[in-house]
């Protein structure tokens, strides 16, 4: 890739400012947690693995920053920021996952050494980080196989190396299939209303020169109807027990149109996006997002003034819909919740 | 209405620049044929029957600019402009209906006095302008009863007053509903690319002060299965004759989300846009827009640069999943042939 998403500096955290992709390669040097909290609040970074692996550098950063030697002192702080950083974005799972590991990491010490508390925060951060490229790259290679020669394969949103900490989920599904040599073609829904389909999957798919074309949302079924979409792949929020699936809102309509024209559905996700506390999509907490991301494109006001917008981040596919769950332990198929159980247990 | 999609000016014909609402309200002034046919072409107008309206007025205008008296040149010179309004958009029949009446206008005069011919092409435009906001009226007359006290309908593009010489036709339904004491909801798709829904649906139901809540494309399906919308009701471009329907991209999903989720889809149209010509959707010609349209938002490119889109206008909507179609002439239920000729005959 020739962009890094997120990126460890010691005593800073260096983003790729999203946003303003494609048009603008711009960096946000976070100095501090609240730094990195409002970059993934406003959506500079975000993907779930990727949040994940930004809280947890958030964390770390956070610790460098400490000057106290006490260490109650350090873990009061390292405590409100674990809670800040919770409180960024409420559905994808992973952030919540990378904020407990890091707790984790803490806890299984035992010391009282807050120098030594800080390099522990800041080597789990980073193992996160490497962690999440090996994770993706598995996924890929657990996936490759569902994408035969000559096929149109559909996704929604931006499941790439963006996303996570590098190489994607559903997009490392699809690198790794270019990679060993077969030829498709990615149909990329443009993904309303921040457009993350049509800003960053086009941009990463056309620096991998894997051909492509963006499409509005509205567009998929007709495109599945003529024939020209084979499959469809895309990332995960946050999985349940049962298998249901939070995504980028739009994904539930696709996976019900897909099951119409009886194309596989397939969800590419690491196993840190389970939460098997849950035990259905019912009870996924669902973000909803300023009224600005739809009422506003590129700064300027389409509606007119004083309309009513409803503007839900994401949507849940019921696991009926899902072909299959591209993992990096394996390619899960139903049920769901014996598949999930035994490689979260492997 | 507070608003004039389209008027009659004698020298020239007034044209609502629908581009930029509702930001901006301004008026074109087309003072030829090719002024309004430009009109047509980039939007400025659009909508099945308004563009219809559009077209022969553009006739009508090119008529009274004709300088000579010869009847074979006056003659020569209209068929040329009901060729090139005829080369304006290729989906929606209203325009070549509306050309077929102007011809069929003048046919019927056998009259070589170029002056008279000149006036009975003027009344034909503005008998097929009045008509419209008469059929309409009856439209929604026709559909009110479909919307019941309470409920939430969804609709796709601007098939309202806008759409049309005034009043719309699936929001004709609606302002009928509405204007009967009923209280209900309707969502709006934005619809993308061109966002007819948030800039132009939204902007005619907020002067009505009828509730509405625009939503992107891609959340209609999570909102159906929330229990949110109870029926679709959508416009037309062309309908074949066994009812097989075209409409702006997006509709046909719309009809498969419906369906799967046994909520009613309703079409309304004048039966201007039947073509019984044609035995299905097949045979429907679907125009292809530019890409500017999805790279570009509000002026600027979104998308990365050398990125392939693609753009078709419109989808066609079997007529299996179409409940009933709302027409002038009544409410037509399957099977569509047999009723489409009924009303036609009528």
């Amino acid at each position: 890739m020739k962009f890094k998403t997120i990126e460890w500096k010691k005593d800073l955290v260096r983003i790729l400012d999203q946003r303003k992709l494609p048009q603008e390669i711009r960096y946000l040097e976070c100095r501090g947690a609240s730094a990195v909290a409002k970059a993934i609040r406003n959506m500079a970074i975000r993907g779930a693995p990727a949040i994940g692996v930004g809280a947890a550098m958030g964390i770390a950063l956070a610790a460098r920053k400490i000057r106290s030697n006490h260490p109650e002192i350090f873990w009061t702080k390292i405590e409100e920021v674990c809670h800040l950083m919770g409180e960024t974005r409420p559905t994808a799972v992973n952030l919540f996952w990378a904020i407990e590991r890091m707790r984790r990491a803490l806890n299984q010490l035992h010391s009282e050494d807050v120098e030594g508390l800080k390099s522990r925060l800041e080597r789990e951060a980073l193992q996160i980080y490497r962690e999440d490229v090996e994770i993706n790259r598995k996924i890929g290679e657990n996936g490759k196989s569902l994408i035969q020669d000559g096929v149109g394969a559909l996704t929604h949103c931006n499941a790439g190396g963006l996303a996570t900490a590098g190489y994607g989920t559903a997009l490392g599904v699809i690198r790794s299939a270019w990679a060993e040599g077969k030829r498709f073609h990615v149909y990329v829904d443009e993904t309303r209303p921040l457009l993350q389909g049509a800003r960053l999957t086009a941009w990463e798919l056309i620096q991998e020169k894997i051909p492509c074309t963006v499409i509005t949302d509205s567009m998929a079924g007709s495109l599945m109807e003529k024939g020209k979409i084979n499959l469809v792949l895309v990332g995960a929020d946050r999985i349940a027990r049962n298998g249901d699936t939070a995504n980028k809102i739009g994904t539930y309509s696709l996976a019900v149109l897909a099951n119409w024209h009886q194309i596989p559905f397939y969800v590419a996700a690491p196993t840190s996006t389970f939460d098997l506390n849950l035990t259905s999509g019912k009870d996924i907490p669902i973000e909803e997002r300023a009224a600005e991301e739809v009422t506003h494109v590129g700064g300027r006001r389409v509606t007119p003034e004083g309309v009513k917008v409803f503007n839900p981040a994401f949507d849940v596919t019921p696991h009926s819909l899902i072909e299959a769950i591209i993992t990096e332990k394996g390619l899960l198929r139903k049920p769901f919740e014996k598949a999930m159980r035994w490689v979260v247990d492997k």
